[in-house]
C-alpha cells in the first residue's frame, strides 16, 4: 500500500504537517555502506528553499535537516555511512506564524484540496494546508538526495522550460544557465524576459503555471519491468505525485500523437565500444518501460496557485456561499520550486529500479 | 511490488505472451456476491478485438474468455456470483500464424522493445512482441469489466479526442457517436475526416499517434490519499503503463502552464441538495489526489507504432546494422483501441480506490 | 497486499477452487535464463500427489502441471529457460466426481473453514472445500520447484518427525530414509511402527496429528532483514499459511523457553576458511532475523483434519443443531503430504530473500 | 516491501537504534476522527518499561512519547483526533551511557545479531545493539495503542504462562493478577515461585526462556482472508518478528499434533441470539484463516538472552577466538517485557485485518 510511502526496494515514506512540530521521512532498504551526511542532503534542500528571490513565497525557514538513524561511522575509515538499516530525516517547523487560523478553517480555498480533505476524512489539519502542502515535498527533496548517491553515475538534472505562455528556446539550451537565474531557466535570455513577466504577475497577485523537464543521463540500459513496473509508469507516478502537476509526459510526448511512425521511431545504428547509437531520443530513453540507455527525458506541466488576491467564489464547511482571497505569503508560480522536486522523484525512481532490477536479474 | 500486477485491493495480476499457448489475468480482492459471468466480460472484450474496421489489425482472435475460478452459484438465487476469492481469467491463443520468426528474432524493431527486452534479460519471447505485445491489454480489458462492477453507479467512458495533427470539435462531443463510428470518436464529422485521413495513412504503410479521454461520471467525493495514493497519481501510472503511452494529463492538464490563477482554479457555489457545485472542471475533478464529486477526466498520448513498410535503420542482437521493414499484419492508429484499455485502467483505479476508502473511512 | 500472494520480489499468486475446472499460479519476479520445464515442476508434485498409499486421501488426479507463460528456447543452446516474465502454471480438475453436494452446501463440517468463510464472505464455493480445500498446495510444490532452481546450491529437506503421539528417534535420523516409507519419515524404525499405529486410525475412521521438520543447508549468511523482513518471521509465515498447521518454531523452538542462557546461546570457533563455525545450532540458523550460514531448522505442527466418521455436533447455513460425518474420501493423516508443502514454502520464502538481498546489498 | 514495515491497510514502519539520537515509527492508514493523545500511548509503554522490578533490565529511560504529526483539534469538539495522516511517533533517547564501545564493536556476542548484520551489510550499529535492539520494541508498542483504538470492543490481553520449566496452573487463571506480580503471570501462587526461580537465575548472572500467551476477546467473525493473508498466519508473522521469539502457535498449537480428529475438532451448537457456539476452541478462534468469533489465542517463545556473566565461546569481527561475557545491565528474563509487546503486534494485525475486511467486505 502506498498512502504516504513511495517505491519498493527504496522506499520512502513521509509524515508530517505544513504547522505541525516537525515534518520528515523514513528512507528504507538503503544500501549499506554510502556515504552520507547531512551537509549531503542539505545541499540538495538548499536548492529548494522557498524566498531565494523575489519569486517564490517568502515564508523563510531554516530547513535544517537531522539523520535520526541509519548512518554509522565506517568501521575502517571511520566516515559516516548508511547501515543498510531505516534513515529517519526530519526536519523542524520553525516558521509556523502564530496567527488566526479562524479564517481558513471554515473557508475552502479554491482549486486546493481543503473540501476534498473533508470530504474524505471528515477532518485536516487547514494551518498552512496541513498534509496537503507544499512543505511535504522537502521531504522527497531530502529522500532524493540519497537516492542520487544510489545511483551513482547517473546525472539528474531539471530544468524549467515553461513559464505561462512563453516557452524556452531549446537551441538555447545550456545547463550552466541553470543556476544563474532563480528560475532554474537552462536559457539565460529567456529568463530575463520571465523575470519581467512574473513581476507583472506578481504584482497583480496573480499566478502562473509552468512547465518543467527532467533530464537523466547515464542510465543503464535494463531498467524498468514490465508491465506494470515500467519506468516510465512509474515516472509517471512519481511526478503526478507532486502538488500541483496535472500532466506528465516522457520524450516526444503529447507531441508524439502528431507524428507519423516514420518521424517517431528512433533509428539506431552501432556506435561506440559496439553499444547502440540511437539518431534520436523521441522514446525519451525508455522502449516498453524498459531503459534503453539513452537520457531519460520526462516532462511535467504545474497549474498555477489558486492562492491569489482576486476574490474567488466558493463555500465554507458548514455551506454558506463565500469570497475566498489570499492573504500573506504569495508564491507567483509555483512551478519554480518544483524542479529540484522533479529531480527527486526520478531519482527515487531510478534508485528504486536499479535495486528492483538487481534483485531479479543480478547485474 | 508491482511488476507484472496492478492494483492494492483491487489487485490485477497479468500474465502471458502474444503467441504463447495462452493470456491470463488474477483479479484479487473482489468483493464477493458481485453477478458476473463470462458474458458481461466478453462484452468489453469485443471493444476492443482487432480486425474489426480497416483501421485495426487483422489479426483475428475469437478472444473468448474464461473464468475458472472466484464465481459460484449464489446460494439464494443461483446466479454466478463472485466469491471473494480470486478470479483466475484465460484467453487462448487461436490465430498465432505459424511462420518463420527467425528474422524477428535477431533484428531489434525500432521503437519496440525488443532491444531493451534483451538488454535487460539476456532472452525474449520474440514471437509477435511477446510479453510486450498489446496482446496483453485484452487482459486490462477483462479485469476492467470485473472493476466497472466494483463501483456500480460510475460511468466510465473513453473517446478519440485527436488523430495524428486531428484534433476533435468539442463543441459537438455526443458520447453516442463514439458506438457509430470504427474510432471511439464523439463527433461524427471529425469521424468522418480521420477516415479519410487514416486510409491514406494505411495506404502509405504508415502510422499514426492519437490522443484518447476518458471521464467518470458519479465518482464519489474522497476517493484517492494523500500523498503518494493519489487519485491522478494512480491514473498517471495506470494509463502510462499502456504499451505506447508517452504522456497522460489530467483535466486541464499541460495547458494549464499556460493559465493564471484566476483562469484555472474552479469557483464553487452550493449546488441542488446542499452539495458543491464547481462552475467549471479545469481540475478534472481531482484535488489535492482525493476527488471532488467531478466527473474525473484523464487524457493521454499514444505515439504511433513504428511497425510501418518504410525501412528503418535499426541492429541486429548480434551488433550488425541493418534496415527493419514490418511485413504482414498492421495497424495505422493504435491509438484507436486504446479507447477501451483506458476505460479499463481507469476502472481498475476506481475500483481499487473504492476499496481502500472504504476500508480506511468506512463508508 | 497478500490474500492470495506470498513473497515480494519472488512473488506467488494462487487461484482456483478443488472442483473448479482447473488450479494455477502466477511466479512473477523470477530471475531469467533459468533452465525450467514441465517435468522439472512434475517431479516435485507427485511426491505431494495424494493416493500413493493407503495413508493418504484416495482421490486421484493426474496433477499434469502445464507452463503456460514465461518459458522460451534460450536464444543459443535451444534450451527452455525463464524469461524474467510471469510464468503461469495451470493443473487441471480431474477428480472432480460428480455428486451431490447439497449436503455440504448447508452443513458446517467442524473445524473446517466452511463456516468462516460464509461469515465473511456470505457465499462459498462448497465442493470439496473449494479455496480452502489442501488442494491448493499442489501450486505452492509446482512454485516451490521453481524457487528451488533460484537458490540452487541450497538443499530444502522435509521430513516427519512426529505422528499423533509418536516421535521419531532423531538418533536414527537418515535422510535417505524418507523415500523409503510412505512417511517421509528419516528413521526406519519408526516408520514402521507409525504405519501400524495409523492402520488403527484409519480403520477406526478417524485422523491425527503431526510434526513436519524443514532443514535447508547451505543457506548463505546474510539472508533477512530487520525487522519486519526477519527470515523467521517469512518462514512462520509461510509455514503458518499451510492448511490445518498450528504452531511453527525455529530451531530450538519452545524448547527454548525451558533453557538458560548458557545453554542456549550457540558457541562460535572458527573454521574451515575462517568461516564460522558453531558448536551447535539452537538458533536454527537464523540470529536478530538473519541467515548466519548455519542449516535453516523450521518445524510446524499440523492439527488431525476433523474430516472423521465420528459424528460430530455442528449446526447448519440456516441455523440448525445437527450431527456432521464425513462420508467418502478420507486421509488419517493430512501431515504427510504436508512435508513437500513446507519444502515448497520454505523455498520461496529463501528465494525472495536471496533476490531481496541482491537488491540490496547487490552479493 | 516490508524491511521495516509491518502491516498493509494499518501499517506500521519503525525507525531507529539504541543509543541514537531517537527511535520512532509512522503509523500510516489510521482511520480519522479517533481521540488520540500521547497520554493515551504512553500509558501502554509504560506497561513495557524496563526497570520496573529487580527481574528486568536496568536501564532507566522515561519513554516519553511525542506525536509530531497526524493529529489534530476535532472540529466540533476540539478534542485531538486523528486526521487520516500518518501518525509520526518519536521517543528520544536519553539514557545513552556514555562509554567505550570498542569491546563491543570488534567482540560478537554470541546468540546475538552482531555477527549476521555484519554478515549481511559489512556494518553494524554495535552501540547497544543498534538496530536488533529490543528497544525497537517500545514503538511496536506505541504504534499498538493506537492500533487498539481501531478494533475498539476487542479486548486484547496477554499473560506469561511459563518461565524456564515452571508452567503456570491454568486452573488458577485470574486475568486481574497479572497486573498484582512484575511478571503479567495470571497465577498468583505461580508468580510467587518464579520469584524466587527468577532470583536465583539473576544472582547466577544467568538467564532463561518464557513462553507468552495472547488472548484477543470479541474479535468479530470473517476477519482474515484465504489463503496468503491467514489471520494465524500474519499473527505468526507478527509474533515472530519480535526479538528472541523461537516459536508461535495458535489454538492448542504443537498439541494438536498429538490429538485425534475427534478431539481436536470444536463442536458447534446455537447459542444464545442464533449465534455459533462452540462447545471448546482448540482452533485458537481461527478456522482456514479466518476468525470464527472465538476468542483469537495465539502463544509464543521466547529464548533465554544471551547476555550471561558466563563466559562464552565466540570470535571477533577480524576473525580471532575469544570469549565474550556480559557485563553491565542484564535482563535475567526477556520474556516478561514481550508481553505488551505480543498484545501489541496482536493488535495491529487485528486492526490490519479489520480494515482489510471492511475495504473488501464492506461490513
Amino acid at each position: 500500500m502506498s498512502h504516504n510511502s513511495f517505491g519498493h526496494l527504496f522506499r520512502v515514506t513521509t509524515w508530517g504537517e505544513s504547522h505541525g512540530p516537525a515534518i520528515g521521512c523514513v528512507v528504507d532498504g538503503c544500501p549499506p555502506l554510502i556515504p552520507l551526511s547531512e551537509a549531503d542532503i542539505q545541499a540538495d534542500l538548499d536548492r529548494r528553499k522557498p524566498g531565494q528571490s523575489r519569486f517564490t513565497t517568502q515564508r523563510r525557514e531554516a530547513d535544517a535537516v537531522k539523520i535520526l538513524s541509519g548512518v554509522f561511522a565506517h568501521p575502517e575509515t571511520g566516515e559516516q555511512v548508511t547501515t543498510g538499516t531505516p534513515i529517519s530525516l526530519l526536519i523542524e517547523n520553525t516558521d509556523q506564524r502564530s496567527k488566526d487560523y479562524s479564517d481558513i478553517a471554515e473557508r475552502y480555498r479554491p482549486g486546493h484540496a481543503d473540501i476534498t480533505y473533508d470530504a474524505k476524512y471528515g477532518i485536516r489539519d487547514y494551518r498552512g494546508g496541513g498534509r496537503s502542502s507544499a512543505r511535504e515535498t522537502a521531504m522527497r527533496v531530502a529522500a532524493g538526495a540519497i537516492a542520487r548517491k544510489v545511483v551513482e553515475g547517473v546525472t539528474i538534472r531539471g530544468a524549467l522550460v515553461q513559464i505561462g505562455p512563453h516557452k524556452i528556446d531549446r537551441a538555447r539550451w545550456d545547463w550552466d544557465e541553470t543556476a544563474n537565474n532563480p528560475f532554474f531557466c537552462p536559457d539565460a535570455r529567456t529568463a530575463e524576459l520571465w523575470a519581467d513577466y512574473l513581476d507583472g504577475i506578481r504584482k497583480a497577485g496573480s499566478s502562473v503555471g509552468a512547465v518543467v523537464e527532467i533530464v537523466a543521463d547515464g542510465v543503464p540500459a535494463g531498467l524498468g519491468a514490465p508491465v506494470y513496473g515500467k519506468l516510465d509508469q512509474d515516472l509517471a507516478s512519481a511526478l503526478m505525485s507532486i502538488n500541483a502537476v496535472k500532466g506528465v509526459e516522457i520524450g516526444a510526448g503529447f507531441e508524439a500523437a502528431a507524428l507519423t511512425g516514420e518521424e517517431n521511431a528512433d533509428e539506431i545504428r552501432i556506435g561506440e565500444g559496439g553499444a547502440p547509437d540511437y539518431l534520436s531520443n523521441k522514446a525519451g530513453g525508455i522502449l516498453g518501460g524498459i531503459s534503453n540507455g539513452q537520457p531519460v527525458v520526462a516532462r511535467f506541466a504545474v497549474k498555477p496557485t489558486s492562492s491569489i488576491l482576486t476574490p474567488r467564489k466558493s463555500i465554507t464547511r458548514s455551506g454558506e456561499e463565500v469570497d475566498v482571497m489570499t492573504k500573506g505569503r504569495h508564491d507567483p508560480c509555483v512551478g519554480i520550486r518544483a524542479v529540484p522536486v522533479g529531480e527527486a522523484m526520478a531519482a527515487i525512481v531510478l534508485a528504486d529500479h536499479f535495486l528492483r532490477h538487481r534483485g531479479q536479474v543480478g547485474a
